[in-house]
């Protein structure tokens, strides 16, 4: 069962995309053979500029690395290190209808959102079909807003099967987080860089302090009970907190004798003692950017070896070999 | 000085093909350093049938080695033996404007002639631009019907020095064909596969004489005068015999006493002698396919040496190295 993520290296990451994206691509890896990946063409149909791909795409690394991505357990690599993914995707572009890219969501999206309309965005599905095809993946974790992408890979895959005979691409199935957690923004919100509310993964301590200390809140006095119906402060600390821990903040909030200002500190206590061992675990990786890059360079070698066996089929079948 | 020229491998070819690209081309490897690949990726895009790919791809190389091609003086390739093309032409689309290639013509035309709008069709200018920039190519022969094209070539080009820098891209020139000769077809029409109308290049003896013998004339007697007016076989004619012989048919027919079958024998023998030499290299490397594959190897070879350096200076310029 081999499982295929990919990663879009854009800025720094903040809580949000922890629990929403890199805690369970983390938890994935004891599932099966997966595979992923730093998806820096995908990023460049938005980023023209080289300082900032490069950046992003290493501290990406770093940061998945440090979150506990195990090279040992899982295939690392940077997309633009297997450049044959471009092959591929012409040949799927020669069985792809325009009306299904026409079709989708997301590249009316992203033009609504004011980026200026490439052809890149626009292909976008074409070559996501070929990163998923190119290494007959089983199972793609998605979601739900790529989950018509990835309806267009299989359709690109079946396209390919009927013209150029069955077996030619593997059929991938979605899977679609069902329940991903909620994490809201420092005021209340969805935790989203547009929404600039974020909290970062590995801040300097006495920023993110600061950030914390200016969740807004209501002016309940210091006596008082206080509401945890809403609470960003609550919703933000039960991530971090023991289930214990949680428990005794809400009867801290219910009880009232406890200031807003308490809560804070106990939440950033919480936050810094979570992200501790990865935090710890980045600066040694921030010092040894020599093996992260070898790390990449391994996932490389492993991903380019099923690449290019599903590639040579590929290419057999319809006749470029 | 680099030219560079893309050969669509599309089936037999003919003597339209011959005297409108063919031959242009072999001239053409006079005058600098003349880079000519196999089009099959671009051939992909109508043609979904991998026997047939392989078998026009083989063909037209035999037949372009056959009527001139040197490989001592060019260099000759098939355009996926270098597949680092597709990776540029993915980079080259974060730069393209959909409306640009919405505004090219041949993708209107293809689709109103039928095929059916896949995004291989749609994309392929994009593709040809790399083509060309992958070999910093300075000039690129093109059909009035490829002009467009050239534009939008240059125009990513400009696009790309102008977000990655001067230098990234270097914009080529179009050399477009003034006059190339006009070769009618058996009934009259242009040569063109899609009037059935052709004479083959490397036909078989009885078949060709008797396309050429079945050429319709009018019924002017054997002893009068015949119009020399808008007759294909005085149009053939003149492409395969000297100036002198063609001088000679035309008082032929200006004088009468002898009937269009003579005039039609005297066709087929000066066809039939114009491309003897290449039939007869023909046969040579039918009977001596590994020479013609190591040649499209060695080509290959040079074509992605010259490739790497650009794509190395793009790649560093964009931020993918």
């Amino acid at each position: 069962m081999r499982i295929i993520t990919g990663l879009q290296p854009s800025g720094k990451l903040h809580v949000g995309n922890y629990f929403g994206a890199m805690e369970p691509a983390v938890r994935m890896q004891e599932s099966g053979e997966s595979f992923y990946f730093l998806a820096d063409y995908h990023a460049m149909s938005t980023v023209h500029d080289a300082n900032a791909l490069r950046e992003n795409c290493s501290n990406l690394a770093t940061d998945f690395l440090a979150v506990g991505l195990d090279p040992e357990k899982c295939v690392f690599f940077r997309q633009s290190a297997v450049p044959e993914v471009n092959e591929l995707a012409w040949i799927l572009s020669t069985v792809c209808p325009m009306g299904l890219l026409e079709r989708c969501h997301s590249y009316k999206d992203k033009i609504a959102k004011g980026f200026s309309p490439s052809n890149a965005l626009f292909t976008y599905p074409v070559l996501m079909a070929a990163d998923i095809l190119m290494y007959d993946s089983d199972l793609v974790p998605v979601g739900k807003d790529q989950k018509q992408h990835l309806e267009v890979t299989r359709d690109l895959a079946g396209k390919m099967n009927e013209q150029f005979g069955e077996g030619t691409c593997k059929l991938p199935d979605a899977l679609i987080a069902e329940s991903t957690a909620i994490v809201p923004g420092l005021d209340g919100q969805k935790m989203s860089k547009s929404y600039n509310n974020t909290l970062p993964i590995f801040g300097e301590e006495k920023a993110v302090r600061k950030l914390i200390m200016r969740i807004p809140t209501d002016s309940t006095p210091v006596e008082d009970p206080k509401p945890t119906e809403g609470s960003v402060i609550l919703q933000l600390y039960k991530l971090f907190a023991s289930a214990q821990g949680y428990e005794d903040m809400v009867r801290g909030f219910q009880n009232g004798g406890c200031g807003y200002g308490d809560f804070k500190k106990r939440l950033f206590d919480a936050y810094w003692e979570y992200f501790r061992p990865a935090r710890e675990r980045r600066a040694e990786l921030e010092a040894n950017q020599d093996y992260v890059r070898r790390t990449l360079e391994e996932g490389a070698r492993k991903a380019r070896e099923t690449a290019s066996v599903v590639l040579d089929r590929v290419r057999r079948a319809v006749g470029l070999a």
